[in-house]
């Protein structure tokens, strides 16, 4: 017997989206993605983006969709206003919103904030990761989610007790394509080709005292005088944007030991390698794999209250 | 009695030139200043500029030339190399070298570099501010020259023995207009507008465990939630700033109790209200003054030494 589509899931971030038929089980059935990300549509387009790619998967005819992402920013389909901090991640289907022209049952989850003196933050998508890992059984843990915009998150008795968004990966590219460290930073630099340089930059900032902006212009100063040593100024920055994150959670990641890293590839790797030097275990787990753990135990619900109404 | 004239000075940065005509008591008696800055020059301009503004000064005639600043750079009119740290402020002109093709005797100073593993450092124009305040009585003390990068350094018996370059200025520019944080920063935001979000800025700065790359995003994440509360993204931003360049040298503030602030203007202002906010004393001083002066110390070593050869 066939597997049974349950359900449409789509994660639709601002540069991307990605949609998946799957079964009552989560078993992936067919699945779609295209670069038709939030940053450059107009409100009115969603519905036929959505409708485009469900038409191509014979077996979506009229399933429900549950979205998770930008798609609910203020700025995207329909607004799925923020739930605070402490946010509980089994209830988020509960605050979803149903987007307009749309012609087929479509949900889009809220994003979270976290309203804070000084702490203000905000984040969408990545809280569906986190009700995926939960639905996993990781609970009472420190998760870290790798890219431009990094967050941290700490998962408490069923609930994002408190997050960060770190801005390394957009600092590091604009530090080392436009300031004055792209006269030292190769365009295609490595940081992995030379590990203990990029280990020695992280002990240098996981030390106490450590001030970041006070040890970037070594780099360039360093190129100008240290002719005929061996550096690596792509390993030096990354090793430095990424200690002075980690240095940030420290306590943290003491307290638990370990950090489940959402994500994969080469900064996937150099968190992990961080997290290592910072004294932690490093737990590599599949993005895609949790959105969808999340996404369909929100469709579960959802439907399930339907059902009821 | 006209004063005479004794020798021509010359501030040459990578953006501007500035040049003064002074007696051999370093009294101004004719000056020029524009934007042909080591930056924009071939190294064979650099005679012809000079001359160029020599040859609008009457006074001028012959008189020999004393050169601060990036003219002495590997890509500049003749390297002068650097001197390294701690380095003698009074006999920095032993180090002065002769380019070509001047028609005058000409001399450019030299730069300070610090070789010390992650702390590589280097300098060109500061030091000869600073042998402009050892000459003005300003010995064991700590300095400060705010701009696009800062300056830190501490001068003990005459002699630089530390210091520090910070990209404050350039990562607020890059962070203001080009990241995530353009869209909250407004492009003619004033910090000194709102004096008390600056200052609360630079407390949590100055805070122990403050992370700088975990708290940026905050300043975004607050204009998308703190809808009605007062908030000035570029205050914050400044104040974060300079804060944590504040807090990497505040054990030498403690120490000193007061630092030396080279410049005016605005950004100068608000150093010294960061400085005031760490428990220093922040004292203001001219550094075109400090510049003549140094060159003018030079400028009387260097033409003694001529005479007694």
């Amino acid at each position: 017997m066939p597997a049974k589509p349950f359900a449409a899931l789509v994660d639709w971030g601002t540069s991307n989206l990605r949609l998946w038929l799957v079964d009552s089980q989560g078993a992936v059935l067919a699945e779609r993605q295209s670069a038709e990300g939030m940053g450059g549509l107009d409100r009115t387009a969603y519905p036929a983006i959505l409708e485009g790619h469900l038409s191509a998967l014979e077996a979506a005819q009229d399933l429900p969709v549950v979205i998770a992402g930008m798609a609910g920013a203020r700025t995207g389909w329909r607004e799925a206003p923020y739930v605070a901090t402490p946010a509980p991640l089994i209830g988020l289907f509960q605050h979803a919103v149903v987007p307009e022209g749309a012609s087929r049952p479509v949900y889009i989850l809220p994003g979270v904030c976290q309203r804070e003196d000084g702490h203000y933050d905000v984040m969408r998508g990545e809280e569906t990761q986190l009700a995926g890992a939960l639905e996993q059984g990781l609970d009472n843990a420190l998760f870290c989610l790798p890219g431009t915009h990094s967050k941290w998150a700490l998962v408490e008795n069923g609930h994002i007790s408190r997050f960060s968004t770190v801005m390394t990966g957009e600092l590091f590219h604009l530090i080392s394509r436009q300031s004055i460290l792209r006269m030292s930073v190769p365009e295609d630099g490595d940081a992995e080709a030379d590990p203990d340089i990029f280990d020695a930059a992280v002990d240098a900032a996981l030390a106490s005292g450590f001030a970041l902006t006070s040890t970037l212009f070594s780099i360039r100063a360093e190129g100008l005088l240290s002719q005929g040593t061996k550096t690596n100024a792509t390993a030096r920055l990354s090793g430095l944007l990424i200690g002075a994150e980690i240095a940030a959670i420290q306590s943290d990641l003491k307290r638990y030991g370990k950090a489940y890293l959402i994500g994969t590839g080469k900064l996937t790797r150099l968190y992990a390698r961080a997290i290592a030097r910072a004294g932690g275990e490093a737990i590599m787990l599949d993005g895609g794999l949790l959105v969808r753990r999340g996404l369909l135990a929100c469709a579960i619900s959802l439907f399930d209250h339907e059902f009821k109404e």
